[in-house]
């Protein structure tokens, strides 16, 4: 599979069997006519330590899925991450897979995407507990190296995980500021691993939720808020390393970090039916600049300790900043990454809407498993939440040129 | 409801119950940090002869919604048009509901949309066969004024439609270059049609497949190949009269139109297993560049009877293109505005995606039914599409300022 760019792909097809049918004049034009390369600023440098979709500015559309491994050959799994690697460094340039496979012959790439830049688009892979095990066999001899971190979640209060939208072996996240970009990702990957995984399911996300960089402006949820004002960002080196990678320690997943997935339903007819100042207690902070209750601006530190005149809290202890506060969680920090989603209606006359949630940590039994459960237990914002679908995915570390995602796993 | 653009509503809430928690700082900022309001450009008109968002160039992004009416209340019915209308200017001119409620009502706008601007967001509201008889039932004296055109529509050949992605009284088209904005219409929309409406069903487009302008580059559907080439455009004034508009005889529907909805499954595995040659032969335009396979560039007219040298047609007789050309079909033409879906996995291991086929007609009866018709019969593309939902809708005229949709029914 060779790395050609889309305008490239456009020249040759035009020189190949088309011309036969549409005539030099066609083939003039669309070479002519054929968009040009990506423009670099719409590239995110594929290979790098850690894979790109993590601490890369969070792009404003999403296609999420995870995938069942469908074959108990190890040597096919090894093949298809090493054929997704490769598919992805060309995707990601803002390439189209080549079309080498001759005009008699499926096209290699679906071609939705032509014409199109790379728009940001990332490609991040990650491995469920089932590629370790999976019903108790252990099918492609990697058991002995499930990271202990690779836990199975708990079942969480509140919690109605459908099956369809929960777990997964393997799972690839494609962000991309088009949304065509992304969806032509995932599905071209799912179609190179046809015969090896099978799409357990798969969740598009309109529009982000988190910044993940100082540079990007704080966005709304569907229930109106900002959200993500405190979450972490890529110019938090240090923070990074202690709250998102796993270390040098870490083996095979050094350079690596934990994806958590949630799909969460919003209640928004609920939400909706609640005045303003209790929306605004719930959440803790105020709805129109995002600034915490205790009072300054969106990104004042909240003081859980104020008081108001009535010597209660101004921020209340169970709203949400108060119960996802790091003081109130040992310390521990997540990188958001979610994004917003309307899957159409319930069938009950509401809109399936929510937010899917991803958030990248070190280690999820420090990182989130607490703070999950003391918010799914004590948060306010709970009542208007339902946690619908689940995933936890080990994110390996990045790749240089010649590798392939996840090899130091396969050779541990 | 008054017309704040999101700039004044930010204002407004600053000097409002907001301030008492948040203090003087936080106003400030609030204010000084508001979004600039939308540029002009990224405004559409809201009144005019015809509604919004049929011949507007074709947004990037859709949400679709159709509602059943639940209440039997022909004033209540009319209040509602009267208060979608009020909030359709307002939110297509990038403002915000007014937030008159107060702190201890909930808000009046749900706000996932402040700070952004109007990205040219038009609201477009139809009327579908349940609101003139349902259930043998004339529920709001309206029966007598149901055009004939609005028919039933016959089932076609290899139809799959479900009941939850079908029919509706009520349809109203949100479409936007921003997804939350268009998101943001259809929840603010549903949630004041509470006890009066519910909702059916919902559609998420993430990219548009059709160009209505001669400004707009041709998109690509989920099939790979340019799609709408050969659309009906806004600048073709004299084919919009003949084949989108209701005339001046039309009654209460003058300068309405009607809405064809079908969500069409596309079946992109068996696509993607197919070889260029035949995908090309199936639709009759050669990938790259869209060009019919009778020569020329995407713009040249398909030469239908042009032969190769094996003496059958250059485009095959059961092509998408020959299928649907206006000269196998007395002429008729339509202005498409579908978009892609993609609603995560069918649950069988492949990707729910395909096209939400719109397209606006002046007749269902000489302009869709016999098309479709052929289509579902002979058309070799068929083969890969699967027809799971379907609406019509009345898209009645315009309105100016201080009427509402659907005005003229109501008085007729």
């Amino acid at each position: 599979m060779s790395r050609l760019g889309r305008r490239s792909f456009l020249a040759l097809a035009g020189t190949g069997g088309v011309t036969a049918a549409v005539g030099a004049a066609a083939v003039a034009a669309g070479v002519d006519r054929a968009p040009d390369a990506a423009p670099a600023s719409s590239v995110v440098p594929f290979h790098g330590d850690h894979q790109a979709g993590i601490v890369t500015p969070a792009q404003d559309r999403l296609h999420l899925a995870a995938f069942d491994v469908v074959t108990d050959s190890r040597d096919q799994l090894i093949a298809l991450l090493e054929q997704w690697t490769d598919a992805a460094a060309t995707l990601t340039a803002g390439g189209s897979l080549s079309p080498d496979a001759g005009y008699d012959s499926p096209p290699t790439d679906t071609g939705e995407a032509l014409g199109l830049n790379a728009a940001n688009l990332t490609i991040t892979i990650g491995f469920g507990a089932g590629l370790f095990t999976k019903d108790g066999k252990d099918r492609f001899g990697l058991a002995k190296h499930r990271p202990a971190a690779l836990i199975d979640l708990p079942h969480f209060p509140k919690d109605a995980l459908e099956p369809a939208r929960t777990g997964g072996d393997l799972v690839v996240q494609a962000c991309a500021d088009d949304p065509q970009v992304a969806v032509h990702a995932i599905r071209n990957l799912a179609r190179i691993g046809f015969g090896t995984v099978s799409v357990r399911w798969s969740q598009l996300g309109f529009g982000r939720t988190s910044s993940t960089s100082t540079a990007q402006a704080t966005p709304r949820n569907l229930f109106g808020f900002k959200d993500g004002t405190a979450n972490l960002k890529a110019e938090e080196n240090d923070a990074l390393a202690e709250h998102v990678w796993v270390g040098e320690d870490g083996g095979w997943m050094a350079g690596g970090t934990y994806l958590v997935a949630r799909r969460i339903r919003m209640h928004i007819e609920n939400w909706d039916r609640t005045s303003l100042r209790e929306q605004e207690q719930v959440v803790g902070r105020d709805r129109t600049e995002g600034a915490p209750l205790s009072g300054g601006t969106e990104f004042t530190e909240p003081d859980l300790a104020r008081a108001g005149n009535d010597g209660a809290p101004l921020i209340a202890r169970t709203s949400h900043v108060a119960i996802a506060h790091p003081s109130r969680n040992d310390g521990v920090r997540m990188l958001r990454r979610g994004y917003n989603y309307t899957d159409g209606s319930d069938g009950l006359g509401k809109l399936d809407a929510g937010l899917m949630f991803l958030a990248f940590v070190t280690d999820p039994r420090t990182h989130y498993v607490p703070m999950q459960t003391a918010m799914a237990r004590n948060d306010a914002l709970a009542e208007y939440l339902r946690h619908t679908g689940s995933g936890l995915f080990a994110v390996p570390g990045g790749v240089t040129p010649g590798g392939y995602i996840g090899q130091r796993l396969f050779e541990a």
